[in-house]
């Protein structure tokens, strides 16, 4: 379980994406197609060094989206040298014509670039079920390959939000044997977060040098810590896909197992990237006004701590108690017992909100008083931790309350 | 599976309350005890004939509230004489003062009673974490006690109200052997609908005559097909409670076995009262417009097609789209596609909306138009049905939108 900073704010937000900074060996350029947006940019390619690594892995709704299928395909077939990317069109459900124009849209960028059409990736994300429309999407190639440069991270990161209403993105250095290796990593998503896999979209790159499969296992570590770990509504999506590359440009000799000296070092700061772009997901959540940590201690297992942060993190009677402010203990607690932990001894379970002891054996805590709740719940970022009394596993889940906001943007989404 | 009518209005709700009618052998009676709410009735009874038979199924929440503790030790020790419910306070996660106060209840209504405090079960709903005011209880049994009478349904109906807008009752009468047996029941909930036994309170009694056991396995095989059934957010209440009474003072014969020539006619009418009162609790549920029935067809197993059924829902994407009258089939598809089912050929799929194919192998159909789905989704009552193309099993679940009040009305609940 990694342990992020308790808090996280829209202002931190602002100054991270403020401080992107360039990846030796990959650039990215975007474009305006007006898929959906107009006067914004709506495609975004990156590009990376011929002998750049990738790893990458993708939702695991058995219904995923045409680029996904096409993705996977590409990325086993051969080395990839670009991702395409588009935001207001999901090119989901859109059966044998959306796998078509998903691999169209390889075949007109494999051409101006001089590259196979299985060396693009494409990602897609927005509406589901309508049909890609390929013309706009190749029209806008050639500006955004003009437009390929190592420093333009926050463009690429404006132009593949939707209903996201701040870029998310972030970089961090680490010094190894004298040399800088920078991670510089971006993401989107608001809604329809419940990643099985990866949520959404995000792409980080480092400099390093990583064999792919040491890039690849080390990416499905960290999502599993990081992006796996966060809900906005339960929904996984169609189109999640997360992206690693490692470019190699700083020059530094190659990590080519999980025992090289290096890797501890890169992983906690790939790791730190990670996190931070998961909880940016939910600061930004679809009407989100809380950050909730929901940690479950002392469960025998870590299925059964996930069970019970799950179905606290899913329960529209705890979200929108958050969304009040209200410490509703009974709700957290009712959220507990149907988690399906069966026989549970309630009388052994304890909870905090923001370090305040609400419950102690299975009833409100005799110390506990209402205003004491009120004030921890007054906080942006709220941490409720579970301590089950059963024995020593422990895991955490990342999500945000549920307010009218996020009603309003899903009811009107399509009008 | 049990089939309900396509539709269920508002009128039709107020007009079985308008036709309840007594059931000989059981005497309601209530009165205001202001428990949290001031002028209007919060408590009541049911007296049931001496030699009445009562069956009971509760939460399966393991954080379940003291009266579900004390019912379950009283239905197990004592032959039932009385319900005694409160509206207002759910005497949950009030630890051992709440079994106490529970109890304190049980033994008051005994001496008033002449019968043994075991013969008294407990009902409370409302918030959850205060302590029952056993004093206010108390002093309002003797009022309740000098109206009880056989007619008063409706008024037993309204007095267990909480977040509810409309009481719900319905009676039903049957014909056997020249003599007609009535069933009359009520049912009290909106929110923290998920149930897992029996949702919230519902009281039927019959004046048919049935042994005990036959009169359990009855209520659990109907509940399995109503109550059961229904979620509104997929919170499982702490304090769920059904129970059906059999008076036998409709001087049928016993009966006493499910081989009983009157059985089948029995469950029959039973299971349409069940019916009609856990649809409407979804009709009146928090802040619905819409009640909604998920019915998945062509499943290898009835598990497979409940996960499927349960997961569209309680998707949140789902529940808003329904709200804004959106046919949104992209969110159902990826509902489907994260329900469990490893691997699901989505191509196999095929969903009805009100009777509109609107995905036909797991894309849109190709006759669809946006405006049948529009006309579809305009009406109060929407059938969602689900076609897997992987066996011959089905299972459905009533379920309602997610709507701005939903969350007013959960926000602001302890206000």
């Amino acid at each position: 379980m990694f342990t992020a900073p308790a808090s996280l704010s829209r202002e931190s937000l602002q100054q991270e994406f403020a401080s992107l900074r360039p990846v030796a060996g990959v650039r990215v350029g975007s474009a305006g197609a007006g898929i959906k947006y107009q006067n914004r940019d709506d495609i975004l390619l990156l590009e990376m060094a011929p002998d750049a690594q990738l790893a990458a892995v993708f939702t695991q709704n058995a219904f995923c989206a045409a680029p996904v299928v096409v993705a996977r395909r590409h990325v086993a077939a051969a080395t990839t040298r670009y991702l395409l990317v588009n935001a207001g069109n999901a090119n989901a459900g859109t059966g044998a014509s959306g796998i078509d124009n998903a691999e169209a849209c390889c075949k007109a960028l494999g051409e101006l670039t001089q590259c196979h059409p299985e060396q693009v990736l494409p990602f897609s994300t927005g509406v589901i079920g309508e049909h890609l429309p390929v013309d706009k999407i190749t029209a806008a190639l050639p500006t955004a390959i003009r437009r390929l440069q190592d420093n333009d991270w926050q463009a690429a990161a404006s132009a593949i939000m939707t209903t996201d209403t701040l870029p998310k993105g972030i970089s961090r250095s680490l010094m190894i044997d004298g040399k800088q290796v920078t991670i510089s990593g971006i993401a989107k998503g608001a809604g329809m977060i419940c990643p099985n896999m990866a949520t959404l979209l995000s792409f980080v790159a480092c400099d390093a040098a990583l064999s792919r499969p040491v890039l690849q296992r080390l990416l499905q570590q960290v999502v599993g810590e990081t992006f796996n770990r966060i809900s906005v509504d339960g929904d996984t999506s169609t189109n999640d896909a997360c992206v690693l590359v490692a470019s190699g440009a700083s020059g530094l000799p190659l990590i080519d197992s999980e025992e090289h000296a290096h890797y501890q070092a890169l992983l906690q700061s790939v790791t730190e990237v990670f996190a931070f772009l998961a909880r940016a997901v939910i600061r930004d959540a679809e009407g989100a006004t809380k950050l909730v940590n929901v940690t479950v201690y002392q469960g025998r297992d870590v299925a059964e701590c996930n069970a019970v942060a799950y179905t606290i993190a899913h329960s529209p009677l705890v979200k929108t108690a958050l969304f009040a402010g209200d410490p509703n203990w009974g709700r957290i607690l009712a959220a507990v017992g149907r988690a399906g932990i069966n026989p549970l001894d309630i009388g052994r379970v304890n909870i905090d909100l923001n370090g305040v002891r609400i419950v102690s054996a299975g009833g409100r805590d005799a110390g506990y008083t209402e205003a004491q709740g009120q004030q921890a719940m007054a906080r942006d970022d709220i941490a409720i931790d579970i301590y089950l009394g059963r024995g020593e596993a422990s895991a955490n889940v990342w999500t945000c309350d549920l307010s009218y906001d996020y009603v309003k943007i899903n009811a009107e989404y399509r009008t």
